[in-house]
Formats: structure tokens, C-alpha cells, sequence
């Protein structure tokens, strides 16, 4: 992940395909994100640019809604991960697990999966590992819209660090 | 609100008094949550510090938590305000109501606080009014346990980007 951070002003300034390529990563495998919040440019200030981009997510269709759920990998649960997944996971103490570990991690994995048709997804930066443990359990008991917008929510958190590991 | 940022090495060098005076007002009036972060001093980096103001609140009691969520002020619906809850509301447009828009907040504002006998608490830096109009009226179908944590989510999501305006 390019830990090089620009000013407001800046990320306003760059041509279209830039801006996308800067903000693209802070919705995991979803760079029409950014690319659509691009055309709203100029933005105010840091919460402007963040409420923008959550509002392209979060006014989409349902069908792009839940592919952009999809897009987003197993915890504990994938050899190659984008850099920003992979830093968050380890934050989260998820690449290091006892093999036991990763069996109760795998077991949820697969539940969840098969009970809603998309993968768990939970802001780990925010959460360590048996807070998230305990949180799978939790939201194994939703009903399906509801955890799509669970899952919206916590994918907003995560932008809203992504976005600030880029943005002074 | 003081715009000073302040690096984490600094942040750990500060005494604890000054810690949790520059820190507490990550979680509205419940200076206790820096308090008792200032003891784990040192934090290696943004995140680790942001998991360690939330896991204060998450493994406080449930009166402490409850305590927390009432210290939040109604949307749209108080004269005097932190610095930080006043920016918030009007990042969210809530300075700059309709007359009958501020009925519309009134009435939900009432009818939450009436269901489960604490304030509405949403991230206004990452909703707009319509959003959060929208957010009361699927929240207060939820079952008061659910709306707790749901409220210490939002919480969390509000101290990630007051921490943000703290921290280089």
C-alpha cells in the first residue's frame, strides 16, 4: 500500500483517472467507487470526500451493493490479500493464528457464507480477533437485509480509515 | 475544537493528565474512556491506540456503556453543543433545518428516546439528513439489545474520525 498521503487540494487537482487510481483501493475491489465520486470534485474538506464516496456506495443498486460485499475476502481465510486487507488483518492479529484458531475461523467462514450468499465482513482495525469471533456469532442470528447493511456500515468504517491513511 | 494534531510519539510522551485532557473528547462526556487508555501507554501507531479507546468502552460495564450512549446530545435538538457534536450536526446539514424538518427530528428524537430510554446516536460525518431520517425509522423496529450495539458502533465510527482530527 503507497503510504504516500495528499492534501484535499491535491486530490482535488489530479486528472480523473488519478484520483481514481489514489481513492480506487479505499473500497476493497471496487474502483468504481472513487471513479464515480471523481466528477463531484472539487471537495470541501476530508468528511465531504468520505460522505461522498459512501453516498456513490450507498445510493448504488442493491446488485452493485452486494458485489461490492463480495468483494471483499474471508478472514483469516485467503493466501493473497490486497496490501490494505492484509495490513488490516494483521492488526487485527489474524495472520497470527494457532491452527485451531484457524479452524474456528474457517468453520464461521463457511457458515456464514452458506447461511447469507456473501462473505463476513467486519472493520478488523477496529476489532481484534475474539471480538470478531464473538461478533460472527452474533450476526450469524441477523436476517439478511439486515446484514447487508451491517455489512454497508462496517465497510464505511473501513473507508473512513482507508481514506485517512491517504489524505494529510 | 482545538485543531492541534499532535504524532503518537508525542501522544505518548504527554503526561497522563494532559493525555486524557487531549484525548477525551474522542467519546463525548466520558473523559473516563482516555483516562483509562493513558495507562497502556505505549501505542505503536493510530491503530492500535483507536482499538484501545474502543476496547475501554467495549469491556466497561453495561451501566458504563448506557452511560455513554445518554451522553450523547439528541440530533438537531439542543442549543449548546460540544465542539465537536456542533461540527458534526452541520457537516450533516443539521444547523440549516427546515422549520418542519426540525418537527420531523423532534418527533423521532421523542419516539427513540421514549422505546429505549436513551438518545438516537449516529456518525453524522457519515450520514446526511435524509440518511439519518431514514436510519431512525429502521432503528427503532430493532430490539433494545441490538439498538445498544448498534449505538456503540456508531460511537466507535464518531471516535475513529474525532481521533483523525487529533492525530498527524
Amino acid at each position: 500500500m503507497s503510504r504516500t498521503r495528499h492534501t484535499i487540494a491535491r486530490l482535488n487537482d489530479l486528472s480523473h483517472e488519478e484520483f481514481a487510481r489514489v481513492c480506487g483501493p479505499v473500497f476493497e475491489g471496487s474502483p468504481w467507487i472513487a471513479a464515480e465520486a471523481a466528477a463531484q470534485r472539487p471537495f470541501a474538506d476530508f468528511d465531504v470526500l468520505l460522505r461522498a464516496l459512501c453516498d456513490c456506495a450507498r445510493s448504488s443498486t442493491p446488485e452493485r451493493q452486494l458485489e461490492l460485499i463480495r468483494a471483499h475476502p474471508d478472514l483469516a481465510g485467503r493466501l493473497t490479500l490486497t496490501a490494505e486487507s492484509k495490513r488490516e488483518q494483521s492488526s487485527a492479529g489474524l495472520d497470527a493464528l494457532t491452527q485451531e484458531e484457524m479452524e474456528l475461523f474457517r468453520f464461521r467462514n463457511e457458515s456464514y457464507r452458506n447461511r447469507f450468499g456473501f462473505p463476513f465482513v467486519i472493520c478488523a482495525r477496529l476489532n481484534k480477533k475474539d471480538a470478531i469471533l464473538a461478533a460472527f456469532d452474533r450476526r450469524l442470528t441477523h436476517s439478511r437485509d439486515e446484514e447487508i447493511r451491517v455489512a454497508l456500515e462496517e465497510i464505511f468504517k473501513i473507508a473512513a480509515l482507508r481514506l485517512r491513511d491517504i489524505v494529510i
